[in-house]
């Protein structure tokens, strides 16, 4: 839990991750979740990975273009905890610090189960960087957008065939690939039940956003009071 | 020693890492021994970090360009590893496994040396990466070409003025950083007088180039004949 007295005797910020594989719903609901939060008073920063900082947002050119077989695991890996120590230094740790909430579209646990489940290097690299790499720093609530995997790629190939985008490296892997990586969000979400809310993504958006703004009342209402 | 028995029954090749700071002649030096390795009948690829492969150039990019400040020391770690890594898996590693010889300009050694000592970042977080990236390979031979800091400086400044290089992010910092980062590859040189060799770099090209052959000759003589 971040919300504890700053320095400067006011309250630290909460940091919320969004995760779950393609076509999940992701950013928009990072949206919804910052307007609904901006509405209770709260001060918000919306913010993404790869990315998030200007230095990380240049390392995320390397990882989200290119061929699939660009990198190999680690390699991957090691590119996605450099941006991600940027963005923790540059724009995650000054925000919570000044009071602000923090909202992240993916954070630590994509890589646990992108690169540590769906490209089989393991958890032992994975949470070898994590120690290393984040302060201690934990998110106090991780909401994960599940979702059946033929749904998300159909989506995501749609948001794809819509707005051009170059950025679908991990859209053009296998089936298989999807397949480990929701085992893999599956198994993170079973063994820290009480950071990770598994949040069911195949209804509406709006059906969404209501079960995320249960999860957050339920698990950090008292500090939104 | 990488120069055992290969699976098709060859011999492998030896791994020789130059290292030292700026201004120290580097590049040249691994030219001369390269040329020198042929002369000997050996094949030989040279390298350099950060870079030596597609991948590892580009985030080259990200290292040798920009502020001073730009990066924070782990982050800029964790970037040398991702390149290291993409270095050793797509051009190291399948070269040793060719059966040729590996000379590069700068291994984890100048990590250790520029972000371990020189900017303060202590040793265990570059023990910890190396030990996770780079599959137990140690160089066969560290040839650690030493100056005296302003020398090198100058040397350096020469050079940038000449080729208007824009890769001069480490000749812009205060001396007292090179000096730590001299004191850190003495340090290592120090740790591992079996692997390491530090050379006197005060001297002409020639005589340096000579240093090097009776080191090489010193360390690998047996395995070249």
């Amino acid at each position: 839990m971040n919300a504890q007295a700053t320095e400067a005797g006011g309250r630290r910020g909460c940091f919320i991750t969004l995760e779950g594989g393609e076509g999940a719903g992701k950013s928009t609901q990072v949206q919804r979740l910052a307007a609904w939060l901006e509405e209770r008073g709260l001060p918000v920063v919306t913010t993404r990975e790869p990315g998030g900082s200007p230095g990380a947002e240049s390392i995320r050119e390397l990882l989200v273009t290119g061929d699939a077989g660009r990198w190999d695991a680690l390699t991957e890996t090691l590119l996605h905890f450099a941006a991600r120590r940027d963005h923790l230094v540059r724009t995650i740790q000054p925000a919570l610090a000044r009071g602000d909430w923090v909202v992240s579209d993916r954070f630590a646990d994509s890589t646990m189960a992108y690169q540590g489940f769906g490209h089989g290097l393991g958890q032992n690299p994975v949470e070898i960087l994590s120690n290393l790499v984040l302060d201690g720093l934990r998110p106090d609530l991780t909401l994960i957008l599940d979702l059946p995997v033929p749904e998300g790629l159909a989506r995501a190939g749609a948001r794809f065939a819509q707005d051009g985008s170059e950025e679908h490296r991990y859209e053009s892997m296998d089936p298989d690939f999807h397949d480990r990586l929701r085992q893999g969000f599956h198994a993170i979400a079973a063994r820290e039940p009480d950071r990770c809310t598994l949040i069911d993504a195949s209804g509406s958006v709006d059906e969404v956003a209501d079960a995320i703004r249960r999860a957050v009342e339920a698990k950090l209402g008292r500090v939104m009071a």
